[in-house]
């Protein structure tokens, strides 16, 4: 049933366009950018890596010496669309360096690392998979390597291959893994040099040289058709509340870019709610005070997104939820008491017989739905799923019923029926936008450059997204510079700090100094489904995260 | 926010091509083409059309006088791709006709022709609108016209503006409204000729004339880029089953279609679970036995569509909905006394204490989310909002019971873990794909033809859509053929028969033939979003169930 000419058959065709500066993979430079400040206690962790500078990438006529590389890739985490063409650039560009590089491709994410379940890759394994979604390539997994043994493991694999280079593309944690790799290898004299990709859709993953991580750009466009074709369906029977949630557990950039895309009258940002201290309550009041008065103004109707954690950024929320894991744990004493209720109320009365005050009354608010979400549904480690529960439906159902105890008092109820929908998993795994697989091709092309430099411990990073790509300026991130300790889990470890939303920032600013506009008025917009053919500004035009912030900062 | 070259900005450009016989407004002819039947019930009802031909528009030379023309046109129901291409296509037609011809938009659908709520529409407003999304441009409803005081309110309405023509564009319910229209008006000597537009995504409106209805050809494109995606998704992670419901209350058309398109493990299709008198225990057992399967295969993953309306296919489901439906009418004497039940355990209680042993069984054996739906969240009529019941997660967690079931008895546990998605409202009011922008111009082109030789009782109808767009074939298909007599709510109602899937066409046999080749393998398809500019093949070939089904009919 495959077209002969599937869309597929004309990504893999497709050639991203390159910066001037990783044009030559052979003549191009590395120069100290600026020092970065380090955390001294992740200093002496990565005592060994001693990078102190960011590097930039320039064009040079120094010509290198060139021997073949063995190089290693590793896809982890969740998918995130343009993965297939950064392995893409490392391809192209180890080949352009020498024709006898090998790129190996490690398999189920850093499992693959761990069991050394891999496989060289060939041109015609590229080259079928060029610009396509997915990290269906090597598949991918959630894996941390953590322990000395597997750390030792990992080393085994890396020298049974006699690698030059391994290269990690994946999210926080990988990258975290990524550092102490690096740090671990040069500490025993492997010569493999670990360089990380910043691959996201959530977008938290950022520093001054890496704007965004790959994949958000995409995924935010791929959600912004959904919202805005709602957005048409609102305006069309003019009688209902669309909720939509998003993905994003910790930040809100997914909420954020959609919300400017398209306009909604209402978009949690998860990062306000925490500054503004905001509980459930406070929440529900004002998306009912948005229902009654765009009832006043003739609107019945109208579109509100949600990003799938908002709620554990609320005090008394978070609180309720540590309170249920604990609960919930396999070591606690209650455990299996609790697994042994029969029946949904003896669960739900058992559970508010031993949970704080505070944390009965916030469960007391919350729908019979929710209740069972909270009670029932649990991961293998016994954690409350957050992302199963149905953040957008648990608003919605909060504001109706607000709205109907308003209406007790003042004796008219606000009409305000409902539909709730979810942007969710099929943002991770769309086939990229032009401009997601430009970027991550030059990623790919930075990552080769950087190995055949013999450089490890850094991200590659890549700065001017907003200009003409021949503009674009690579960079090397010390892995040493993103790092610093926090507490997980009961113990204190090396993380990358998560970029959230800044709330002083140009972008913030722009959503706040529109969103009263948007709020009363039906200003949606449709951007439509994304484009791969046809006019510039509509194929190659990147998030508004990259353009609006770039732009506007000094 | 808005992009000075937004998607729109382009697509209100796009020139739609026009079948060779629908070039001239201004010669073309209509033909007899073949003789239908006609119920006798129905013919007595309809008794002044006196409709007994299908017509074919041809072109001829023979040149018609022309005197401007009044035309109205209503959107109603639920938005479809393409309405504001119908009027364009009316409008611009109108003009060919006569400079001086008129249209006039009624608004918020049927209620528009009741409330005489109408403007004339200017180039402006249409060049604005042309080939974008939603049902924007007049709004729409869901209102029905049935009593002799509608009636009369409508003729009052057409009457002021002495209209020559009205067109309603809208699916089977509309439609019959049209086919009374059109035959009071007839019978009362009023002018006005009613036309009707086959509109619904979901694609149960059809005849031979009327291949396929404006709308499932991009909701299903729509759908198939969100199922795509998530196919890619589980090849990535590998350890996930996606269980997706789609539209489609009575028909599965959209999830056939769907599934020609994406090739997923198991596609759920109503009318054969009702051919095959199948119960939810039938689907959940074959389900649990794919993932049985697939687990033995080596593929702890899968995908799996499931119609949104499937379960009133199931006969013990079906009687449970109608007795709850009994139950909380407010004409049901028992009816306050289950609302004034404080928790769900006393009204699920209650429920159980007055329904039959069948249906306390049925609904037994749903998970309490599914059963507090069934219990709380009702429409205004106090029915069952089936829509609303989350099919493929109620699927999904039955199937989560039965392997667990089955593990109690064969000690090994086939590891399941399950993800949901929902195909719905974004698909209703997507940018028109060019095929649909290209039906939907050529309909309301015809519709104008129709009207200007005066001709009334007709749906619009175009055969031979596989073709290229010049060899297209218009028709006029008399209402009359289309209705017969169906018993709803307690009286026997003139209503348009709906197209189910054929269980013996070419379309259900193609699927059938590769289903099971699908069921073991990762054959996902990624059709990737919705193209308007770039190679034909990906921009303008319609759906599957236009080319696949005319191509290999005899």
């Amino acid at each position: 049933m495959a077209s002969h000419e599937s869309l597929e058959s004309y990504r893999v065709e497709f050639q991203p366009k390159v910066p001037h500066a990783l044009r030559d993979i052979s003549t191009l430079s590395f120069v100290n950018e600026h020092r970065v400040t380090v955390d001294e206690e992740i200093r002496s962790l990565l005592s060994h890596l001693d990078n102190d500078w960011v590097l930039k990438c320039i064009p040079s006529t120094v010509v290198f010496p060139r021997a073949p590389l063995r190089v290693g890739v590793v896809l982890s985490g969740g998918p995130a669309p343009g993965g297939h063409t950064v392995i893409a650039g490392l391809f192209d560009a180890l080949h352009e360096w020498s024709p006898e590089s090998i790129l190996i491709g490690f398999e189920d994410g850093p499992r693959g690392l761990l069991k050394n379940a891999a496989r060289q890759l060939t041109q015609e394994e590229i080259d079928r998979v060029r610009n396509t979604g997915g990290f269906s390539l090597l598949g991918t997994g959630r894996l941390k390597i953590e322990s000395a043994e597997e750390i030792a493991q990992v080393a085994a694999t890396v020298q049974s291959h006699n690698l030059d280079g391994l290269v990690l593309i994946g999210g926080d944690d990988s990258n975290t893994d990524a550092a102490i790799l690096a740090e671990s290898f040069r500490s025993q004299g492997i010569h493999t040099c670990v360089i990380g990709i910043p691959k996201t859709i959530d977008g938290d993953l950022q520093s001054p040289e890496i704007p965004i991580s790959f994949g958000f750009d995409t995924a935010c466009k791929v959600y912004a058709v959904t919202i805005g074709n709602i957005g048409k369906d609102i305006l069309s029977s003019k009688n209902t509340y669309f909720f939509v949630r998003l993905m994003g557990r910790v930040a809100s950039h997914i909420t954020l870019e959609c919300a400017l895309r398209t306009q909604p009258n209402m978009a949690v940002i998860s990062e306000e709610v925490a500054a503004r201290e905001m509980t459930l309550p406070d929440l529900v009041h004002d998306t009912a005070d948005l229902v009654e008065e765009r009832y006043a103004a003739g609107r019945p109707y109208g579109l509100v997104l949600v990003p799938e954690g908002v709620i554990e950024q609320m005090a008394n929320v978070k609180q309720l939820i540590a309170e249920l894991n604990d609960l919930f744990a396999p070591s606690h004493h209650m455990s299996s008491a609790i697994k042994q209720c029969q029946t949904l109320t003896e669960r739900l009365e058992y559970v508010s017989d031993t949970i704080s005050e505070v944390s009965r009354l916030c469960l007391s608010m919350f729908p019979q739905a929710i209740k069972e979400q909270l009670v029932y549904e649990r991961d293998p480690h016994g954690n409350v799923q957050v992302s199963k529960i149905e953040t957008a439906r648990l608003l919605a159902l909060l504001v109706q019923a607000e709205l109907r105890t308003r209406a007790a008092h003042t004796g008219t109820q606000t009409p305000f029926s409902f539909q709730t929908a979810f942007c969710g998993y099929e943002g991770r795994s769309s086939f990229p936008s032009n401009f997601d697989c430009t970027y991550c091709y030059s990623l790919g092309r930075l990552a080769t450059s950087l190995i055949a430099r013999k450089m490890t411990g850094f991200m590659a990073g890549i700065t001017g997204l907003h200009l003409p790509v021949s503009e674009w300026e690579p960079h090397a991130v010390p892995f040493a510079s993103l790092l610093h300790f926090e507490r997980r889990g009961g113990a204190r470890k090396p993380v990358i700090r998560k970029t959230l939303v800044d709330l002083s920032g140009s972008l913030f600013r722009y959503f706040v100094d529109h969103r009263q506009a948007w709020r009363l008025c039906d200003n949606y917009l449709q951007p439509g489904p994304l484009q791969f053919f046809g006019p510039p500004s509509l194929v190659d035009t990147p998030c508004l995260s990259v353009t609006l912030r770039s732009s506007t900062l000094p």
